[in-house]
């Protein structure tokens, strides 16, 4: 009698992949045996997935090992360096950066251009974005799934980009065209660049559970990671902490208030009132120990000191991680940072606050765009194995 | 053979006595039959346990219900009105104040009397602390617990008072100070008196499980509610949205910032600002239209609008509840405080924030303090059950 297969069971083996590929992950170069002392599923059933998990390319075996008991001698297994990779993508108000990480994370391949994004349509920069894409998926490797890192608020239900003032972009499906646009038949998942670049530092950096991340780019924006996960709030609006108003009644900002963080430390004033061309040009006028230079950099810094210190008040975090052009100019944000938040935050005698400028540079948030992709596959391996199998 | 019963029979004990007094909190009026069904235990273990819990006060039956199948007939059970009593008291700046509630969170005394705590030291303070809660403890209820809120930084572990600025207050061992001081033999606990009140916020009032709650007396402190849970950061010092740097080049604040919120918005100021000698003359001031009244009023709702925008900017969240005086306040801050939302709030068209008057009024904290002691009961019945049977 030949019936579909119960949903129940689909369901079973949906969920004991994920268990068996989490504990390959976690332990490369396990063998059969291991993985199913670690689950507890039976040796049958961990070979059956792991046989599947070989054939979509997820899985790779190793040396045999030598034997350690009686039967079949153990294969040594791993995430396959050959497997589905995750593409990020992100778009910059002024650049487009594409990365390329395999399964563990590593970084296969990455690439950066100028593009100014402020003065071109939404459509004419997705079509830009669709173009890095193809060629990047031109690699010799197979394409598991895109993620895209934008400058705005990202609805967490629907993936669309809201608004992103420093584009001047409203109401974007990011997500929907990129899908039409892109010939390739994987997710595209769509996130906020501030907290993407939070994830990333989360796991590939090497600070704690704890920390706020802020990019610092044209526009600022935070990532708020809580016990090793994102805060992003209720929508995923969170973290816009580019928009706090650290001076009320002072310049209006884009995004139609005053005073915002970004109006007054962003990459644009800086490099304005320093009077250079950009970070480039900035970051050697402050090595030469220039004056106008160095105040333009204090004054960001004693903006950016106000506006964290208000955060920590809030959130009460022991860590804060500069990134983006931030990272760059630590040396001299330091020491004006510090005494904002000395003087500002009231609980800073009894949980210092931690400042550190992020490993990750530049790339942190399209490099946790492309690792957010292979997570979803290593969170839920079954649609994609059952995909290629097909 | 007699043998100390070993570790995991208490565990299990422990373990099942807090699903069966869940059990019946949850569902008041039902029979042990239906608390075994509900918990997954035998009949036999729930009725053993119940019996401790009767015997202890904790569980009262009802009326004997009407047979629905085989077997004795169900008595209903209940959380025994006249079982341990959780006694709150706050530390105000200006005031003392004790809530007695029972099992159920419903309150069965409350006391609230002017004390200038500001002028006494701290010995002087807990003394009538100590005081206030014997006379409270003389009401013919047990105490099971007492519950202390603080206008200040407490640390999650340890319960120790760092700082409370406006009591002038640093490093009070307030909860060894009660203990050595009480000849209760009961739990003191201690915590932040914006905690506490979100707390009851979130136990007793009409909101949802994500707030910000912001207390508004002579200090300014709020409680962030995410997922039902409080958030207070990593060591206990969050929700300090009073020492927001609303205007970081403004006046001189206690904490030794300047401009904060509670020095441009807090109930001493806009009492100055109004000409007024308290709150009650304030209001009568606002319901006669007077207008020094109103625009003090109205200028601390902007700068109240102010941080709640940098909160909502950074937190995501879809509302907050006005607490404290500015519950009172409501009607005269409603129209400038959203004005300042709207403008300030980058995701508002998307994710609007809705401002609510508690419903709770100046009792929150108290009556948080107050449930938070019958709440560890509650959560953890056995140790009581036990010292009450020995």
């Amino acid at each position: 009698m030949s019936r579909p297969q119960p949903a129940s069971q689909h369901t079973v083996r949906r969920h004991n992949s994920a268990l068996v590929l989490d504990a390959i992950a976690d332990a490369p170069g396990s063998s059969r045996a291991a993985v199913a002392a670690r689950t507890g599923l039976t040796k049958a059933t961990v070979s059956s997935l792991v046989d599947r998990m070989i054939g979509a390319g997820l899985v790779a075996e190793g040396e045999a090992q030598a034997r350690s008991g009686p039967g079949r001698r153990g294969t040594a297994l791993h995430l396959s360096p050959t497997g589905p990779h995750g593409l990020g993508v992100e778009i910059g108000v002024d650049y487009l950066a594409t990365c390329l990480v395999d399964l563990t994370g590593r970084v296969r391949a990455r690439w950066v251009r100028p593009s100014d994004n402020r003065a071109s349509s939404p459509a004419r920069v997705l079509a830009k974005v669709a173009s890095a894409v193809r060629t990047a998926a031109k690699q010799d490797v197979p394409i598991g799934g895109v993620g895209v890192a934008v400058p705005g608020l990202v609805e967490v239900a629907g993936g669309s980009l809201r608004l992103a003032p420093n584009l001047g972009w409203r109401e974007v499906d990011v997500r929907g065209e990129l899908t039409r646009r892109l010939e390739l038949d994987v997710p595209v998942l769509v996130g906020n660049e501030a907290n993407l670049a939070a994830l990333a530092e989360l796991w590939h950096g090497d600070v704690a559970a704890d920390f706020l991340h802020i990019s610092g780019e044209i526009g600022i924006g935070a990532g708020i990671v809580v016990g090793g996960a994102l805060f992003e709030g209720v929508s995923g609006f969170g973290g816009e902490i580019g928009h706090l108003s650290v001076d009320p009644r002072g310049p209006a900002c884009a995004c139609g208030s005053r005073g915002c963080l970004e109006r007054l430390a962003g990459q644009d004033e800086i490099v304005r009132a320093a009077g250079v061309t950009g970070v480039d040009e900035l970051l050697a006028r402050l090595a030469a120990g220039d004056r106008t230079a160095t105040t333009a950099v204090r004054s960001a810094a004693r903006w950016l000191g106000v506006a964290l210190s208000g955060a920590v008040n809030l959130l009460d975090l022991p860590t804060v991680v500069l990134g983006g052009t931030y990272a760059r100019l630590e040396p001299w944000l330091h020491e004006p940072l510090h005494a904002e938040l000395d003087r500002r935050v009231v609980s800073a005698e009894w949980s210092p606050v931690r400042v550190v400028a992020s490993s990750l540079g530049a790339e942190a948030a399209v490099r946790g765009a492309a690792t957010t992709a292979v997570r979803a596959i290593l969170a839920d391996p079954d649609p994609y194995v059952t995909s290629v199998l097909a």
